[in-house]
């Protein structure tokens, strides 16, 4: 079988070109567009001196995150879930995944009794629109975090290492490093990888669209997305730093 | 009463720097991003082969709008809408005026049996969202009617003249052109105004916040829109220029 | 261009007959039928001993509306909202006005933390039923405020003047005031305006359906405005005296 | 135990004053206000050329009901269904109630493929709302009927005879026919009965509120129920020759 | 007229086979599978320390149901109501008779500052699923209650007697005890019967689906009642005492 | 560290006894109770004539699949999801992934247009609903197409092979097989696995609740997951035999 050939010569284990730009809008804590080729994530940060109800009393804050996406963030225009009255099985599945890798990260108790709410929100799709959204929103929150530093409001961060996450995929018989749209259509099994800066597991969420995939198949999507992983969080490192 | 001093030395008389991008992102046939100073609105305009059941076999098509605002546009996270599972009367009075002030330089019979849907999403919010959507809209709502036009889908163009929004207000006893936040929370008076490039108006939404306004102080404000308007559409045509 | 002719030989500048009706109901504190020709709304004001969160604690009370039309007030019946599970736009629209133009007249302070809920229940429609429901609501709120004085509740009225309410339209041509429901359906403009007994406007809001208005145009329906305000402030004052 | 004296020195097998005034609104096919006493409902009959899927292609029609309370209805203001997105579980009850009344003297395939909507809305509660609008419902289809038969749009009438309600409770022991509201609050037993003009039941529905009824007890509510409905019936046909 | 001939040669006045079975399931205060031939309804009774706004403070506590259908308990699959996100008008009706049955042999004050839950969940429908819900609801309370009285939560029962129901109906003219599908969905006069076990009646529905019914065959219908539920409080005797 | 010790002495990579039951009840084309250990799933698996939408005129079937919980499966009753009027995220996340699941394994062209519900309700929870849901709900499915082949409405089962579901998971360091409640809420990495009957992954879906998992320990539970769902496998094939 012949290699599938990617757009761009892009090569099987090379991920999209990323930008992460910090501040892009002014009100938010933490304001992050992160760009994995021309999948554009806005991810805001916003703290909030309160906690739900199963935190209050508890000592401890909460990370928590919402996901949406434009209408037209797709090749189609898809319809506005605010007019529709409910959020999708799909956008709820994103969120939940979200907040549960930024919670990975964070201890609670360090937190304190606050509140940090991560928006992701697409504004252009183009395949991984959920792991571009961990990653960008890792970046939101520790300059949140920050800035609770900068004004005393906590004496340490509670950010215990960084979080990332890519898609894998295997298409065509070939294992690709973060599948863009096309690739996404047509591939037989779909990976999202969660991993820490300390190069362990946080989610690992496989499906086979169409035939299911095997233990040495897994084995080399794992690796692969281990690889991106490090080189996303090369990346935030990078723009924090900027 | 001395007069109100506005941020940036600004006139009051004087529109924020206004930026119009097109092409901000790529699915749509119509993408702009407006800026109102800080002020910042992503429109696009999508272009669907089917119009709603009051249209259907009329021979006639339809412009319709729908507007939001990303939780952490404002200063303080408001709810996201389709978490809450319904839209604020604040949004669908706003996407129905957005809607309607388009219809009104639209030939729905020269339109055919389509429709354009303009999805106006606020990034960041400073006053006056609602009117830079209606000024940005126009713009997209052109680049999809170019873009049906240069397809041969259409033969000859169903709008009938540019249309554009600005506010205008009394604060401490100033009128003012283009409010900005801090001025819209603190203005007595506060009016949209929608008109068209033939200087004919669409739309004129005037409320007392405070104080109820006399007809002399109509008569400035309606002078200082106008002023501001034909500005507007200076600038809607230098981008549809560029 | 030859003038409209309207129903029952009515002058472009006259009202249709105008009928208060206080005392409609019996549980309310105030309760109004209020007649703008075939047009019957019922305004109730009901007076609550608490007020919604954003008041709490501010020593201020809150004055809301709330808004309705029967299913069959129409020519053709209407979907009951409370079945379909929503309010429309149209009707979060004329509540959220009637409100705002309710609270121009009243000084929340001088009220206490209390609430005043005016419901307005269009019983039968034609033209005009917002503008009605505002006019009529003064009525039963003045109601329910004289009941709070007579009982001690309150020392002083909060009320500080009259607010009424009408619609004025461009019909072929011709600028009309009061407008029914033909005259409605084929106006170009339609514009309804609020004002207070000292001549001061509350709200303006007008609507090109069809060609967009001139400022002389505005000039005028602002004039016949005024014309009809003054008259319907004389209608509630003899009401409110008998 | 002595009998619970009544307000107004009404008998325990007395009705309450009844008026019916047909024609009580203009656009509705058939538009009665039904007073039983201080309780006022406005029944509307609208006829719809369709009906609902599962009678499409049967030759049949179809009688559906709707009931709603005006928020000011009651003593206490009750929220506005509508504005809370949603029917409450009496009103479901009650809605449904009607209609199965009325298809109980409706021959539906007499009426050919269209449906008539009782709309049942409550301008004034003092108890009895739903046998109110039960009696009131049948008045405004009779008279939608008599319009469908002038027009020539039926050949003969789909009214299979007459249809009126009543309630009954015991109260203090004491058996009572048309319970008013504080009597309804006191009562020990509440029975709802609809009944047709042959004297057959259509709906028994009875509820010990307090203490369980015996067989004894529920005969006498039965006649007492009889009796009410009989003089019902004879107000109908009074209020139809009028 | 030839007598009905029901399944499996039941007599008119005969109870199909009921079992109860108490202990169903483990989590829940009480739980009770009861089945009325192939009517399977699982009873869940939970204890919650707490009371519904209307209860709190008043040294009562509450007792209340829900109602639910699987989706494939019937001859073919229903909506899923969570799925539709609301419960339909039947439900809701069915849970407030279950809900007032409970509660007509509930002393609420001797129950204290605490809330039974009763969840009605039919597993399988073949008519009857009401009054099973209701038979099977009683053992749950009565097992809940036991509970709270060893483990010396209350002193003495609030359960004031039994309460159960059966369903009844003319078929073909024939009066029928306990009413299985097909009977049902042929039957002209429907009725379900709550009784206690002291023989007063707590509710009585009858609804004439066909022809109306006379004094004579409710009569017989209440006769026939009795009788079944006289020996449904045997069985939940028995149960108990197992 | 000493390994964790489960109830009743199970080793660690043991399943809990699986009861599978078919025919559970009587209307539904397949109807299986699963049981794994304590935890309790009704799987029912319905035959419907027609495709959703996106696949009207394709000529292939669909199978989808719908999840809920009773109120008092749980150790604490849940809200009714009809009641509140939502499904949450997690019950929307689980029937998706049911649904992914058995599509997995179905040849939707050799279906026909014709659906394949299943419903899956949890009676009683104790860990691991999900993958007894899709176990049980693959001999659901699999009785309903035996069921269309008997009856001659399709010439080939659409099945091309079994697909089960298990749940592993990391609890004190110890990697266990079919995790019950208490060690579900204990654990450290959770994770539920979907497999073919030729041994390859559907899903694989693991989570970090607490630390985050390293590779070794990642290929321990697949090891784990492969065992157990061979064995399931292994019971699926039994039960159908039987």
């Amino acid at each position: 079988m012949t290699d599938f050939v990617r757009s761009g010569a892009r090569a099987a284990d090379q991920l999209r070109p990323v930008r992460i730009t910090r501040g892009f809008t002014i009100h938010a804590e933490g304001s992050v567009l992160i760009e994995f080729g021309q999948t554009r994530v806005l991810c805001t940060a916003s703290v909030e001196e309160k906690v739900p109800p199963h935190k209050r009393g508890s000592g401890e804050g909460w990370v928590t995150a919402e996901y949406g996406m434009l209408p037209r963030a797709t090749h189609t225009r898809s319809d506005r879930e605010a007019a529709r009255g409910k959020q999708s099985g799909r956008t709820q599945e994103i969120q939940r995944l979200i907040g549960r890798s930024m919670r990975a990260v964070f201890d609670l108790a360090a937190l304190g009794e606050r509140t940090i709410h991560l928006d992701c929100d697409v504004l252009q799709a183009d395949g991984g629109t959920r792991t571009a959204a961990i990653t960008g929103a890792f970046v939101a929150a520790q300059d949140a975090v920050n800035k609770l530093l900068d004004e005393g409001r906590i004496a340490a961060s509670p950010i215990r290492g960084h979080v990332a996450a890519i898609s894998v995929g295997i298409v065509q018989g070939t294992p690709l490093l973060d599948l863009e749209y096309t690739e996404d259509s047509a591939c037989d099994t779909d990976m999202n990888v969660v991993m820490t800066g300390a190069g362990h597991f946080v989610e690992v969420q496989g499906t086979a669209e169409g035939a299911a995939f095997s233990r040495e198949e897994m084995n080399q999507l794992l690796a692969l997305a281990e690889k991106g992983i490090t080189e996303l969080i090369g990346l935030q490192t990078q723009a924090l730093a900027g």
